[in-house]
């Protein structure tokens, strides 16, 4: 009988428990073999849980028991999880996680550490929440040469836009909804600045790449400065405001990962994701486009992917390594081209006397405020038209890049 | 180094062989070892391929050479691909497959052959094409209770109705044009009566209840008898006319399998599916729900599921069995519920005097006919109230039922 453990008794941790023994039955009769979950780890008291037994606040409990193959890491952060996760690795132990700080910003390494002690350190639920993405692009699409990923990676900020969107709230309104429901942090910098989706996008870009694509070297802007002026604007136009994670593979062998608010045209499924859901569309040279949607957080939903994980390293114990050479490290600087040469349409909304939009360009509105969509140009020439037009006497209000597959 | 075989060099076998290539080195990184195509077989010459030197048009060229571990059938039909998987799964290759109606009509029989020779038997391309599904459901979504699965599973219907929505063509002109185009054979039967999504569903059934389900003993409906009348009163009712394949499974573990024409709602990210594209959305106890979009069909794209799984192949070599468990057969009598107790809100369109919508129904149009919604009722109740309708004079020209998730 194989010995599970999981890291951590928070929401993640407490959903693939209850997960597990809610459908135990066909779990294990899917991963072909008997297994139990023998030890939680969590600092916390849970004096009153049906599983009290299974508790322990020390992680050499987990890491000295040979009995114990399995880990569930569902902790976050990248120090605590960090160590434990590597000292399970250094056993032989398969790890799966819902981490996507960890892997993003030690996958390389931890990779490597599985390989090395030939068993598998699986993140299915890093990237999508419950949205199989890392097996399928690794697995079912792996014929294809994949040149685009772009889609809605973080259920919070797409909340806050589907509420400006729909419900005509402004951003903090719809913020402070946000975190009465609890789809947002009391601090959500991490949602709302975009750190969240550039360290999916980073795991996705490191998976498509062969190489360690690090967060800190991807271009990241969240959706703070989003209007709900401009979230109607791009109603007229005929897209919606999402804050979109992307990264595309050029002809130079290069990538270009970023993060940033877009406008997606409603001919695009993207545009339709609504409320906390995420979508991610993926497109290669055997498949076109492909997209995969559902929940990117939340208990069950999270805890559903650390569990297909776990069946998995069930089915191959003794087997391991899957991923393990999916990625290694490397200088980011010789994989990563500059964001600033990628073109878009762009959308403008400026205030001044006398403007007039640049040839070519779609105009939105043309009263107190001169809204337009130019045709394509680099991020760096927008750059230089937005110069102009502040040295001509105007205030650019907004400079949307409109998302294009 | 591991040899295959490619079985049909029509469209799917042929871009098998083009996508291999194209993208050999890749394949062969992420497969972790070398391969390459030894034979391809087909009944007609092709002097001119760059590839004449593999051709064979004698099945046994491959059943005998033990060099040939993987074999990717890209036949169709169920005659000579059924008699040649299963010769070529009898010698412990591994087959991957294309080939929805093989899968549907034998695919208990063919997995039981590659459990005992332990060898895989793989179908991704099977359902949905290009989009990953069958080892996201297998694998990702593992932990988890499918209870119901609906979606688009046959292009070529979803083209035709996406011409009725948008371009206001009737059923038969939008057919012609399909045809044209090439997305419907010369005899479209199979896709327009429902016959290839009724094959896809039976597959996905079987994979969620582990016992073999037979289309002949799944409820199929075409689309022949949709208006673009209908198509019109969807669209103000709020709805996009789709085939829909679906599988609900029921409280009592028997589960419903149907094939029909439904009214989907515009909130229902399936409504906004156009062109060929297919996608399908699966409900869950962990995952709430998650949608696959993609191709369903093409050279290319059905091509890169197939190569998927001779990766997948080629990574588990000698370590097969991954789907062999997956399904049984069984008599279907006692798994399949009946369909007419499956409740629905139903759409009516309706000509003849003195007509009124029952209680509680949505009223859509009041004029020379009479279209509404009712509220939700069993099939059975839906046939007794058409068939009160005809009994009061009325002509009951469509009934509909309307897809809610």
């Amino acid at each position: 009988m194989s010995k599970i453990a999981v890291l951590g008794y928070g929401v993640v941790g407490s959903g693939v428990v209850e997960l597990f023994y809610k459908n135990k039955e066909s779990i294990l009769k899917k991963a072909g073999r008997d297994a139990d979950i023998k030890y939680i780890l969590d600092i916390r008291d849970f004096p009153d849980s049906p599983y009290r037994d299974k508790f322990t606040k020390d992680i050499n409990d987990i890491v000295n028991d040979d009995e114990v193959t399995i880990v569930a890491e569902c902790m976050g952060g990248a120090t605590f999880a960090y160590d434990f996760v590597k000292a399970c690795l250094m056993k032989g132990k398969n790890v799966s996680t819902s981490n996507k700080e960890l892997v993003a910003k030690k996958g390389a390494e931890l990779l490597a550490i599985a390989k090395e002690k030939n068993c598998n350190f699986f993140f299915e639920a890093s990237v999508g929440g419950a949205i199989p993405i890392i097996r399928p692009l690794h697995k079912c699409l792996a014929a294809n040469d994949i040149t685009y990923i772009a889609g809605i990676l973080n259920g919070t900020t797409n909340f806050i836009l589907d509420r400006m969107i729909n419900e005509n709230m402004d951003f903090s309104d719809a913020l402070s909804m946000a975190q009465k429901l609890g789809y947002a942090e009391k601090d959500p910098t991490a949602d709302i600045e975009g750190h969240d989706a550039c360290r999916k996008i980073c795991i996705l870009s490191s998976l498509i790449t062969g190489k360690h694509i690090y967060p800190e070297n991807v271009y990241t802007k969240g959706i703070t400065e989003i209007s709900l002026k401009d979230v109607k604007f791009a109603e007229k136009f005929g897209a919606a405001v999402k804050l979109i994670a992307s990264v595309r593979k050029l002809e130079n062998g290069k990538i270009i990962p970023m993060v940033m608010p877009m406008l997606v045209p409603y001919e695009n499924l993207i545009s339709r994701v609504d409320n906390v859901f995420n979508a991610v569309m993926v497109c290669g040279d055997g498949i076109d486009r492909a997209m995969f949607y559902g929940r990117g957080a939340g208990m069950l939903p999270t805890a559903s992917a650390v569990l297909g994980d776990v069946i998995e390293q069930l089915k191959t114990e003794g087997n391991g390594t899957d991923l393990a050479q999916t990625w290694v490290d490397c200088d980011n600087s010789e994989i990563l081209d500059d964001y600033k040469e990628s073109s878009f349409r762009m959308y403008f909304r400026l205030a001044g006397s006398d403007l007039s939009a640049p040839e070519g360009a779609e105009i939105v509105e043309n009263g107190d405020e001169i809204v337009f969509v130019t045709e394509k140009m680099t991020i760096s020439d927008a750059e230089k038209l937005e110069a102009d037009f502040t040295a001509a006497g105007a205030e650019v209000k907004s400079k949307i890049a409109v998302l294009e597959i």
